[in-house]
């Protein structure tokens, strides 16, 4: 067995006792990277010389006696949308092809202080502003989309390159490409990690988080990730969080809403079997289920773009202005769009929001946290990203796959994504867990319980060798 | 002497003492009102009944035993703008003529379990949208405005009729009117106060809070008036406020900002003389003054602009589709306005906000509190609400009293308006005392040793009787 195939705490466990040194860990990793690339191609940059510094510093402090914890060594993928310090930062756009940021952004900071090595940059939709990620292969099938915006992160950790990765989340951009791509995925609380030195696509629905192989890796990396940032005006001033104590608390007694709308409309079968056999494996562990209605639920997706659409243009403004050319066909015209919109439109769906916030706070009275289908139906060809519904609705992959996902954004709840099922083809099927406001340790929980009881999490995706070994 | 004169303190005592009845101070508010009124025309609607029936129930109260407290059958003004149950409520605007809520505004419903006893309806601008408040007169000259939007709360504070009235503040609305009526106002902090029930002009801009006749009135209102209330998304969950403990302790070693630019910039000589006067006078008491730079004050009025003239247009999109012909032509075309401003420009707007909150932030790192003029000059005259500066610059009122209230709007600091003297013309001049986050109570400290210092707070304006009495 490759080192790479080897979960993050058993890696860890190896470094931290000097069985193994971070440089084998990364050196592992790398060969994997050249292994699947060819056939996925799931960074933009590779930073092997990087990698291999900062393995060996790894090394070195570790052999000095300062280790830092479970992330020390460990290899990470960084979506290109996160600034690296002298690390090419493109958001797989031409608009930021020669883009090299001077400082790290916060996550990426925080993630090296707990001694991450830094593998490469993934690739993303063109600015996040979508959740196909074309450049890029789904690891369980090249021929398919591996989900976006952070495609390229969902690739990497579903190939098992690297044991985390970091996407962002405005519409699902972190649980979409986990989801189709067989990995755990966490977008945590509004507010508790801060976005600073990301590009943005939506401030007040941006959110920073991991994908991972498994679950306590997803309470690991974000806890590290977590906290007050003078440069996020949006971050919340609270202390460390603690997601790993009472993760194995199993979900007896737990309430879990359990949707009768929205999450049930325009779902591929095999999708909607996995989550009702996913809440009566929860059943069987004791948890309650709680039939719940979805409030205001015909005014999300109008809320979720009218915020979106308009922020985007905003923030692209000086670029619109200065080369549209260098956007993406795609990513221009969704830029216009949101560019002619007018303030009151924007602030009704402010006002929306906020409405939508109160009767969630309602409705999470009655139940612990939410279990829904992540998105509705496995990972589209890259031919033809749609989905047919029976009723004859042809629906674009973005907007299917954002339809599940942007609830979790519209109310800056904590959404963690789980590797539910395969489905007959063998693509990943997953759930997500969505939480009460600032409760990642709540959903770490039940997604940990999940875990134990299927055995479809952390798997790593055979993906076809391309002869590189 | 009669009892409308008496300080609320000395009022309470007597009340809470049994000395006098709440029917008696009642009674002389009542008589006050009528003796000013026709001069002033500072309420919309007397609600002489009900105060009759409040007063009789809080002196049957307080008979029983069950004194509430310093507001205890105090005679109260509620601005227009603000839900009274079963009491018209026009917000000063042809759109509202027949509106009578069922309910009462958190505020008002407050201050009634306070033990306070509605007097009437003060007068706005209508819908709040202007500094000027043309139907009603200043009691220090009728001929004059009494500011706005809060100008009916100014004037009947300032004429003695009650001891508090609320305000509402979106870009100076109560320390305008307190200002050149001569009364204390405060805006408390953002999210503070409940506006539950209370119309909007700018959501994200609006505040509540008393005018009344001195400093600590303004406390014991504004205590009163504070907390968390659902219905508020904007209110903090904070520990009730205790803004009188303290409040003598002098500014001894208080470091008081003096700007040097924005609030020194187009200002009458008086004005500035009195903020200049005022300075030295604190120095004297052992403060001391710390000269400031406002950071960003090129960008503080049209980032006050861009919020409130899109909010204040989507507030209203329902009216103005059903019967524009009921606004004014002058908030029409205000609202007219609004409704063709860009998405992109109120996302600006909402990001040179948070710019310049940071900026401020770092200036209140070498400061306790600022001290600058509330407004730039005395009440305009009713006929010609403008203002006419050496350069040749003529500016309207409303512009001219907005633009140096507006910084407390787009920061959401706290902003104390104090009386600190009266023009050779006779009329009121005043200082505003702007704090950090949740300080009222500090700049309230600093408010009260500016009225012990001066001879200013507390008078009542001798209105003209019109012989009602």
């Amino acid at each position: 067995m490759e080192l790479y195939e080897l979960p993050l705490a058993e890696v860890s466990e190896k470094i931290r006792t000097r069985e193994i040194s971070p440089v084998e860990v990364v050196n592992s990793a790398l060969v994997r990277l050249k292994e699947v690339e060819p056939a996925i191609t799931a960074f933009v940059t590779v930073t092997e010389e990087i990698a291999r510094a900062q393995a060996a510093k790894a090394e070195s402090e570790i052999g000095a006696g300062d280790y830092r914890g479970p992330l020390h060594g460990i290899p990470l993928g960084v979506k290109d949308l996160y600034d690296t310090a002298g690390v090419p930062t493109t958001s797989s756009s031409k608009q930021r092809a020669d883009n090299v940021p001077s400082t790290d952004s916060a996550s990426v900071a925080r993630l090296h202080e707990a001694g991450m090595v830094l593998i490469g940059k993934t690739e993303t939709h063109e600015f996040a502003y979508g959740a196909t990620t074309p450049t890029t292969g789904n690891p369980w099938d090249p021929d398919r989309v591996p989900g976006g915006s952070s495609g390229g992160s969902g690739a990497a950790v579903g190939a098992g390159v690297v044991h985390v990765a970091l996407g962002s989340d405005t519409g699902g951009s972190i649980r979409i490409p986990a989801g189709v791509c067989g990995t755990v995925g966490l977008k945590p609380t509004y507010g508790r990690a801060s976005r600073a030195g990301v590009a943005s696509l939506s401030w007040s629905l941006d959110h920073v988080g991991p994908l991972t192989r498994n679950v306590t890796d997803a309470g690991i990396a974000m806890a590290a990730m977590s906290g007050y940032d003078r440069r996020d005006p949006a971050t919340v001033d609270l202390p460390a969080p603690d997601f790993l104590t009472g993760i194995d608390a199993g979900v007896a007694g737990k309430k879990i809403g359990i949707p009768t709308n929205y999450f049930t409309y325009h779902v591929e079968p095999e999708t909607l079997d996995v989550a009702k056999r996913t809440a009566l494996l929860l059943e069987g562990l004791g948890a309650q289920l709680v039939e719940v209605e979805i409030p205001l639920a015909e005014y999300l997706l109008p809320t979720e773009w009218g915020l979106l659409s308009a922020e985007a243009s905003a923030y692209h403004m000086g670029a619109m202005r200065e080369s549209p050319e260098l956007f993406t066909d795609e990513v221009r015209t969704l830029i216009e769009a949101g560019e002619a919109q007018l303030a009151t439109d924007y602030i009704n769906a402010l006002r929306l929001r906020t409405r939508i916030q109160e009767a969630w706070r309602d409705m999470y009275d009655g139940i612990d946290v939410l279990l829904a289908p992540t998105v509705p139906g496995v990972a589209a060809l890259r031919e033809d990203p749609h989905f047919r519904w029976d009723d004859g609705v042809v629906e674009g992959a973005t907007s299917a796959y954002s339809r599940m996902c942007a609830p979790a954004n519209v109310t800056g709840l904590p959404a963690l994504q789980v590797p539910a099922a395969f489905s007959a083809a063998g693509l990943p099927i997953g759930v997500q867990i969505i939480g009460k406001p600032f409760c990642e340790a709540e959903i770490l929980q039940v997604g940990y319980a999940l875990e134990q009881a299927t055995e479809v999490v952390g798997r790593i995706a055979p993906v076809p060798i391309a002869g590189a070994r």
